[in-house]
């Protein structure tokens, strides 16, 4: 009998799957069970955006180009200028999600046994994108107690080797919710073009910047052309996650050239999703506003209601709608299952993510948990409560 | 500067893809194209998957499952049982298109290095996909003398080494249109039974067989469970390429479980396509019976008439819309440029795909190039005309 590759053993299994049976065994007791583990937001998708493949008037639901129509790119061009990001249609490469940027661009600037330094935790798939593309991950601690803020650049250079070929950063980040200042990205461009390493910089919750916070892109006006990659996606933007739509921008001519060979080899991206994302560009203002009106009022009343927890720590986000909560647990990951398995409060319970899943090195964030701030205020509250009660119980 | 990895720098062009801006200068000067050139068909998508979209109900475009729904897997494990292929929803996953069905199986079944062995031609981007996973293609040689027939299994045997993973087949095949028989896969499954290596059967074609013939699948009746894995899609059988849905079929438990960690790194499949796709298969049969018939009038017309022209050799196709035609010319890629280039039958020309990008030997197949019959007869009777018309005035 054949066997699998050992690159395959090795591939990871999301952190929140293993929950999964828990999940479903807590539903068939007839619990109902709050989810804080997942980045599925509950709020609406622009009508715009659902309308505009009610009325599509296709005959044939054919390929697209392998790097999105230019017309699309064109318009994501000028959206990113509305964003103070100034790029051409030429710079960008339409990917099915930004999962697939993220892959096409490991596999343009990285061969196997290649670093790519992370701060950590980190969104989990880095993990598996790095796996698939035979890519060690070089994590670099960002702390709790400083909010998760960039770590000392000289923590950088102790891990930069001659195998290092790039920095990845989530801003606003997934899972700490931390938003890099203008001084942090000019840091890390001070790094990157020292020891020539590509930057990366995953900026999918882009618009989810709080308390007049600016969001700072890389491809702004830190002179990193050659250097920079931004990853990005309409699914946190538009609250299309299932659309899988996501591009690859880059001023890197070798890159973008390079990221089209592996954009052709998957022939193109999903026409229908496109449709979708291309009207999806024509959402109003006052929907973010809303939007974002509703999730700083859900972390204000995260944080406060998880601040009045004893034992509990929580570093404030500054964006994205994740937090990282350190719990007076030993292990997030028994204490998770064991909220799903053993514990309720009127037969309410809530599902976390163990932060574990998110820290490279090993042991580190065993007594974290992630929550995504995707449920609304008054259901927050209800899994705070089920969270302080399950502390309690479990602790005795 | 940072630089781009080897393996980037290694990834192929498509063979196509390098004439589009001949096809456009030809535009440019006002010159028809009948594009001979891509597996786009000219079919239309079946209504009722069109329609689907039209009228879904979501509020908010979620992610799907990462091995796609239990209701759609379901529903394609109904439709492999009315194709005589027997297997359950768990051994299905819904991927992006036949080609994340690719690397997810050659990600879960290959490290770096390791070989795959595929009859050539083949579908060129296995190449793509070979490389962007750092697995040698070595290619054995089906003859346009023997209509591609399945090679010698000594030929075979000869290139099997302790590196050998898998064996690679398209049936019915792009580019040859060859249908391998009972007998051929049969051969098959004993060699791969005989040294432990997986057979992977892409039978995205598999309702487009012709003259009687019936498709097997390596899911049959051949032992195979251990060993075989099915590569599938939506785009050819509903002409709906630009869904990207596609499935990965197993029923080796190792090779889902380690496909579907790819799976979740990716975290779902395009929900809208999925919508589209579930729909697609209560297609009914007189659109398949219409389909097939239009194909079959428009190879045997191809081949007739490329038959005509004295010194042009051609496998007659039994299945899939592509022949593979042998012409007097030393190098079809040039040729194929300069039928964009310079010639034209009043303000007509042809635009057609070399077949060196289809051998992964250097050398071979460069008088030959690939004909995909995906427009209407009139077209194609003109097409081969200028055909006849341009090799005419090549050789003088």
């Amino acid at each position: 009998m054949p066997t699998i590759s050992d690159k395959g053993a090795l591939m990871p299994e999301s952190p929140i799957r293993k929950l999964v049976p828990y999940a479903e065994k807590a539903y068939k007791e007839g619990k109902t069970v709050y989810h804080l583990n997942i980045g599925q937001p509950d709020i609406k998708t622009p009508q715009i955006a659902l309308d505009a493949v009610k009325v599509h008037s296709l005959n044939i639901l054919a390929y697209t180009r392998s790097e999105g129509s230019e017309e699309y790119r064109q318009k994501i061009a000028n959206y990113y200028a509305k964003n103070d990001i100034y790029v051409k249609h030429d710079d960008i490469i339409v990917t099915t999600g930004g999962s697939e940027a993220l892959l096409f661009t490991f596999g343009s600037i990285m061969d196997v046994d290649d670093e790519i330094i992370i701060p950590e935790p980190f969104y989990a798939n880095y993990n598996g994108f790095s796996t698939a593309s035979g890519v060690k991950v070089v994590p670099v601690i960002s702390k709790i107690e400083d909010n998760f803020a960039l770590p000392a650049i000289e923590e950088f250079e102790k891990l930069i080797t001659p195998k290092t070929k790039a920095i990845l950063i989530c801003n606003p980040g997934n899972p700490t919710g931390y938003l890099y200042s203008k001084e942090e990205i000019q840091k890390l461009a001070a790094i990157v073009k020292k020891h020539d390493l590509f930057l990366i910089a995953d900026e999918v919750y882009r618009e989810f910047a709080y308390d007049g916070n600016k969001h700072y892109s890389i491809m702004q006006d830190f002179g990193l052309e050659d250097y920079a990659i931004v990853i990005d996606s309409v699914s946190k933007r538009y609250s299309m996650c299932g659309a899988r739509i996501g591009c690859l921008v880059s001023k890197n001519k070798d890159v973008i050239k390079t990221a089209l060979k592996f954009a052709q080899a998957r022939l193109s991206p999903p026409t229908l999703a496109q449709i979708a994302s291309e009207a999806a560009l024509e959402t109003p203002q006052s929907y973010f506003d809303e939007v974002i009106t509703e999730y700083v009022e859900r972390r204000n009343t995260l944080i406060t209601e998880l601040q009045k927890i004893e034992g509990v720590k929580v570093a404030k986000p500054k964006g994205a709608f994740y937090c990282i909560a350190e719990l007076p647990v030993a292990n997030s990951d028994d204490f998770a299952q064991w909220l799903l398995e053993e514990f309720d409060v009127n037969g309410e319970t809530i599902m976390v993510a163990p932060a574990a899943g998110f820290y490279s090195t090993p042991g580190v964030g065993l007594n974290q948990i992630r929550i995504a701030y995707v449920l609304n205020k008054e259901s927050l509250i209800k899994s705070v409560n089920i969270l302080k009660e399950a502390l309690k119980a479990y602790n005795n």
